[in-house]
């Protein structure tokens, strides 16, 4: 299959469910990139050059999978690259519906590239960015959920 | 990515649903196995053998699917198999929940073989088998839902 | 808008909740006719005969309600009647998904027959049918939940 | 059947799903209203003039079609109006839930004003405002998703 | 059981289906907290104290139920009074995912914090502090939905 | 809080997620009664005398649990031995909804006794005894799933 795969997100930050996905994802595909795609219209906590540096370190590891970030549109972005197909996770009945919606306008826009899902892993299935800040914000332990260095970040954000 | 794709289902009959993952999977995959499985515990209007059929007659003009049947666990005939992956359409929040719970046992059966996920297309998103046989019972047209071959073997079940 | 609607149903046997919904419609529509379809794969508690008699009977105080049977497709059946609309209650997510799939084939079927969604009555949204005749079956209090005939009905099947 | 459906809405702006709706409303109701609600609490693209223009441009069609605008209660202008009937289009679950509410709160309001509910044709099913106008941001093609002079308004927001 | 259970929410004012959680945990619980948690990213149209005020007010008649408000964790908060329960209420399958992803955090932050759920009334399914300040923003009526002192200090805030 | 819980189920036969709700329930209640209540539209692997025996062995490291088998109405059984509460596991939104139904009609029934749900870990989210009787049917792993003694109960019959 597929020789590259896009793996969209805001990772504001990457968290264990994000890098459980990205993980199996390299095992699968030759190539994997992530891209850190941010919402204009809500605010991040992490800058987009702060989210390229947690996901690389924490996806040193992996030898195919690279980091990138974009501005446009998901389905230029996957064109641009060449990219066969895009890669998501699945946790709950809201994530499927929103996926459905932005998948079948992706159809739309390039009936070419192919979006595949994940169910995300059960121990991570209640995992999501907004909880994991939410929790570090009043110093609640994260250590479970994200990898140290952005356990770090989350620290130095909130202290 | 994957060499091999298993794609499962009870396939009774084989619909323009199934078709659109079968094609859009061989696409991706190297080969596709489409994988027949009965479940013993529902009566079946079609054979084995009759599925088989008509899923070879369907998927013919694809050179790298070809068609099985099994009576064991899933997991089991895709280690057999050596496939990595395990293919499956997403139509409705009710699959979602249901795939979601097979796709948790299959991991835990064996994490080294991944489900992937693709949604089926909007326009054939009300699509089953069961909805089909329904309408065939009583002489509906059924030739937008299903290819020309499995509309007369329902003809004939039914007239 | 309409004159003639087609109120769909198992109705085995009706519920207040059955009720709400051809009542509210009998209010907007110059006509309703419910049509008891017998799902022929399922067991029925009540025959055809029965459930016209009970539904007759919980219908007679609407003029402009009458009550019916058919073994064939709705779609064929709302034709044949020359009905514009088929009028359906919702009652919660499952309805949903359920009825979206019988809309959109009936749609395929016949598009210039529209049919038409009322929210249940909050009251009546957890009653059905089966749960009806479940507590019945071990002589619970259903006087709630269906009127007095079908009440009466219920003891004499289950005495 | 009623004689006035209200047709309510944001349409910031409208697409083809809301007209498929509104174009099935007036083939079964007397007269429509379409109605645009602004909610106060999020930022609209379009100005209410600017929505209504575009409304009555892109159902211009229809004979039996007007366009207004309010900003109270949407109970309140459908009972100024006299209007026997809210008509709504549902295309997901997630739709289904939050229409549930309103319309709960609705009949508490006023329990003689009836809502209806279409299920979106499965074509529009993933269309919504937002989605069109994410896709216009970044001069994505949005032509089978608007009508033209929505497309062109859209253009002009986001050049 | 428990002895003491913590019943928390942003109540934006209190309505009658927090109230029916309350008053139904009162009758379980040895003593119930209801506690004031604000999110500080949603802007509240009562202050915290308002809030207390109202809650106060509507539970006086319950001897077992006292109110309280907190800026941090919850689990930290019942933690700290030497809770053993949290108790929340349910009403729709958005609600059911939401807890669940909650209730799933809060159970890896410390395990013998059980959190319990009732579903409300269905009398109060649809309703919400969003819907009931959405409705008294434009002088609907709210006496059926919340306490007359809450309706009291809806008027002040909107007149 | 409640003194006695009755824990309802079909148990057919007892698995870990089964399990984990007891455990938890035994934790806060002062006694569990474990109420096997056998669907009898539906056929059952396990016989009353055998599910009653795997549960009995399942629970006997709990001192505050007892097991027993009723035929009649949960709410008749709640009554005659004068428990305040029944409760029950939730896994998903499936669950959700069919959990709803029936705590209405209970409510309806009686409306003292109260219904309470725990969400199901994480970790058992996926497992239900329909799926573990599936595995074991063609000889797959089951152990990490269902009690030892419930594991060779099963070997038993499915050999």
């Amino acid at each position: 299959m597929g020789q590259l795969a896009i793996c969209p997100g805001s990772f504001d930050p990457v968290t264990y469910g994000h890098l459980d996905i990205i993980e199996r994802g390299s095992r699968i595909f030759d190539h994997v990139i992530v891209a850190v795609f941010t919402n204009q219209s809500k605010s991040s906590l992490f800058s987009d050059q702060e989210k390229i540096s947690l996901l690389e370190e924490s996806t040193a590891h992996l030898g195919n999978v690279s980091v990138d970030t974009s501005k446009g549109l998901l389905i230029d972005y996957a064109r641009k690259h060449q990219a066969d197909t895009i890669l998501r996770g699945l946790r709950a009945v809201s994530d499927f519906e929103y996926e459905l919606q932005i998948t079948s306008m992706n159809r739309k826009l390039d009936d070419t590239i192919e979006t595949l899902f994940m169910m995300t892993n059960n121990r991570y299935s209640f995992l999501s960015s907004s909880i994991v800040k939410e929790v570090a914000k009043y110093q609640g332990e994260v250590s479970d959920l994200v990898p140290q260095s952005v356990e770090k970040a989350l620290k130095e954000k909130y202290q």
